[in-house]
């Protein structure tokens, strides 16, 4: 055995075999590429606005510099509670005391899972789902048990009875992630009350990741956000709320979200923020305050930027008979199949090579997408008309 | 069981049982007391130099708010090389691939456990020591052992055999953090040749927590650092350094530190981060790239005013004769016991409530140090001078 090998065999065997990311490797592959039209990640083309920038910037030259309250700065709570308040009038209402800052939404999934989840037990979520839950929830030592969603005429369906069925003994927590990355699916109320309803009988928790509802196409709620548990639960449920302040202001390098939670939650979160990052830069925690208290018309052209995005890449697969897709009801992707195309993570290494486009292989995202691609939408119209120019040229 | 009881019990065990930080009970005692000095955090009270910030709020302006690379920049990981370089010139070659950009040194933390330690394992650490090491250790399912060092007339000793006497069939890793905290106890190269050599039979990780060895006070290196592994190990050895921007930058409120490692484990840790928080923010690590490349000034004034602190600590502490310690030959604390108090937790709520000076008590850093008191004396002199004489008047 090499030193490097006895070094590998030395690791927890979790760690080891932590499985690497799909789309990681894609980026790892094309980054440097010249020309390359990224739509593989979950970002835009377009930075955080200058007006919050500043913000962060005039935090900086204030001296903002020293250790700070590890559930976030008071301001920023009061601007999520305010800020959810606009969102759910109809909703409870949002104590500041509910909410928990931490070092991105990554980071309030790991939280939310410590808090539920570990060795000996098991979370269930449907799939093809975000890989990075599945992995936090592995690396946790507790058991991923991915419930595959039926996939007809392009849409994304969850069978509510089958992901019930997959609960076992064991099972701590059920993930929801409506509007869902990368399928689009977007739960109704009514399969909200379902679920629901379904893991108080069992006394489940939910951890509920809404990240995406703003960037919803759908009717309900006049199509100002998607549906939400949030308009049917009641404080106290066991639901922990993950999110953050990535895709509605453009912040995705910021690295910051929140958890919500029952406050009495607060005292084991607190703990488990200060021995994972210890709390979240106070200049970023600005720049997050003046994101949420004026940030509102720029939300609306975010998702103004989504919509057209949406309708740009509708209209070209549209026109590649290889390709079956509905437009998604929420999120920011297409994810589609590709006729006669198996390997889609060899699809993925050509489209960068041939195309000069990137996008994220369905392999990635667990049971039921290994043959799908994703490509993410909300980019500025004429870089994503040329990239769906370069991708019609190759498989059309 | 009310509604609150049953959502705690619903918590994973684990979770809720994690040990409430015994600073932070401080902290939330007393951080808006008009007046307090607060001398409790492992911070000073100089902000981070201005030319560091103006680097981040640069990078602001020009837009670096998108993901990047899970591993960090490459500039700072090249400035990290270039740094360690500088300072064990005569260690190993220290190639960028082994640097790995974290969300703080607690992350580094983390993440080093996760790497070597969970369910069914533990770890040994000398104590008293910085509780987060311990907390961490225990959320990841593993057992953390303490070992008490000995202390005689104010200094502190670790007895190695003690150490490794208290190594197990299921031991992982032993953590060594010198010059230590909260105790200054700083290993001598002897020292540390002997626990590299018993780690190496044993087949033992070290976990190296070595953030304050620029903070050293002894003849060693000509007192330009304190003596380290890198002056003994291979490049390959079983050891897992772990450090922070936090202390030579005065960077603490910023939350970047990072991991040092063979790069044989480039894609484990790439791993971990990525189902942590999914790296760190461009703009704070372009921070963190001009504090390394163009900080070496601004470490010495650092370390200047810790030996002036610690100077103002040593003469006002020898006139009460209730209280027995020596100066440190690391860090920047001074912990140090008081006749006659044996609840040390109490005495950080009088010295907060009665003399406006915040301190944290030894409760807080595990067995052998229950009934001291450690004290942060990395502060401009003047407050400091201050602080000194309301402790007097309190305990003289």
């Amino acid at each position: 055995m090499t030193i490097d090998q006895a070094l590998l065999q030395a690791l927890r065997p979790a760690a080891r075999q932590a499985p690497p990311s799909g789309i990681v490797e894609m980026v790892n592959h094309g980054l440097e590429r010249d020309g390359l039209i990224p739509l593989w990640a979950g970002e835009g083309d377009v930075p955080t606005p200058a007006f919050i920038r500043e913000a962060a910037a005039a935090s900086l030259a204030a001296g903002d510099t020293f250790y700070t309250y590890q559930r976030g700065i008071p301001p920023l709570r009061q601007a999520l509670s305010d800020y959810m308040t606009r969102l759910y009038s109809e909703g409870f209402p949002f104590d500041p005391d509910r909410f928990y800052v931490t070092g991105s939404g990554m980071q309030a999934i790991q939280i939310a899972i410590a808090c539920v989840a570990g060795p000996g037990t098991s979370v269930v979520l449907p799939t093809p789902a975000w890989p990075n839950f599945a992995a936090a929830v592995g690396l946790s030592g507790a058991e991923a048990i991915a419930v595959p969603m039926d996939h007809a005429d392009g849409h994304w369906q969850l069978d509510i009875d089958a992901l019930f069925n997959a609960v076992r003994d064991d099972t701590k927590a059920i993930f929801i992630n409506s509007p869902g990355n990368p399928t689009g699916w977007t739960a109704t109320e009514e399969e909200l009350q379902q679920i629901l309803s379904r893991a108080r009988r069992a006394g489940l928790w939910i951890i509920a990741d809404e990240i995406y509802g703003r960037f919803y196409y759908g009717q309900a709620n006049d199509g100002f956000r998607a549906d939400s548990f949030h308009d049917l639960a009641e404080p106290d449920d066991q639901i922990l709320y993950v999110n953050t302040m990535s895709k509605n202001w453009a912040m995705t390098g910021w690295r910051i979200g929140w958890i919500e939670a029952p406050p009495i939650l607060g005292d084991t979160i607190e703990n488990l923020i200060q021995y994972s990052t210890s709390g979240v830069a106070t200049f970023v925690q600005k720049g997050a305050v003046t994101a949420l208290n004026a940030g509102d018309d720029f939300i609306t052209e975010q998702v103004a930027r989504a919509r057209e995005g949406r309708d740009i890449v509708a209209q070209m697969l549209s026109t590649l008979p290889r390709v079956q897709s509905s437009p998604p009801d929420g999120a920011f992707y297409y994810f589609f199949a590709v006729d006669g195309v198996d390997d889609a993570r060899q699809l993925g290494f050509d489209l960068i090579d041939q195309a000069g486009v990137g996008l994220a292989p369905g392999t990635a995202f667990g049971p039921g997408g290994e043959r799908f691609m994703r490509l993410c939408f909300i980019r500025q119209a004429r870089g994503l008309r040329e990239a769906m120019a370069r991708i019609h040229a190759m498989l059309g």
